[in-house]
């Protein structure tokens, strides 16, 4: 992600779009998080991932991967489920998550 | 959009992931698009929108729609295209979009 764009290869692939605001006390938050994109970097069927967060503390990161398989590894690698379990507890008031096929992309300008 | 999330209702629906770089002449970018925000909301289909920018610029916009139809009606609306061309010759330095079908969807904590 050297300048904030995933370098995806032609759809079909796969989006997983995470949209969180953070709540106060967001101690380890960014240390936790750049752990977990280097973490999926390391995945099988990793192709990427953008994110981006305003001074309202909404962010949302969408990673991209290969396939179902792969989405579904990642969530469930272990040291990724302690940041989930901590993310839930303690940084996020509130999130979502949508899984979503992409079916085409074009750039520019 | 009051609290940053759209209120998307269960899955299928269409995602349309718009990742950008500003460039360093912002002039008028922001009310282009509050003014865009606010003209999707009023189009047939539109389910949401959720958007970050950070400090290094980049910024994500994830729109929500029924279906195909009204993404592609959405990209036609005359208003749109322009702002698109505006977007293309002074704003992005660059720009990414894909268009996903959401299959399913969480949120938490």
């Amino acid at each position: 992600m050297s300048n904030g764009f995933a370098n995806t290869p032609e759809p079909p692939y796969l989006a997983v779009i995470f949209t969180s605001r953070l709540g106060h006390d967001d101690a380890d938050y960014a240390a936790m998080a750049a752990e977990m994109e280097t973490l999926a970097a390391a995945q099988p069927g990793y192709l990427g991932i953008e994110s981006a967060r305003g001074a309202d503390r909404v962010g949302i990161t969408v990673s991209y991967w290969r396939d179902e398989e792969s989405v579904r590894a990642w969530k469930s690698v272990a040291r990724h489920r302690a940041a989930q379990a901590a993310g839930r507890a303690k940084w996020y008031e509130h999130f979502e998550v949508r899984v979503a096929h992409v079916e085409r992309a074009y750039g520019g300008p």
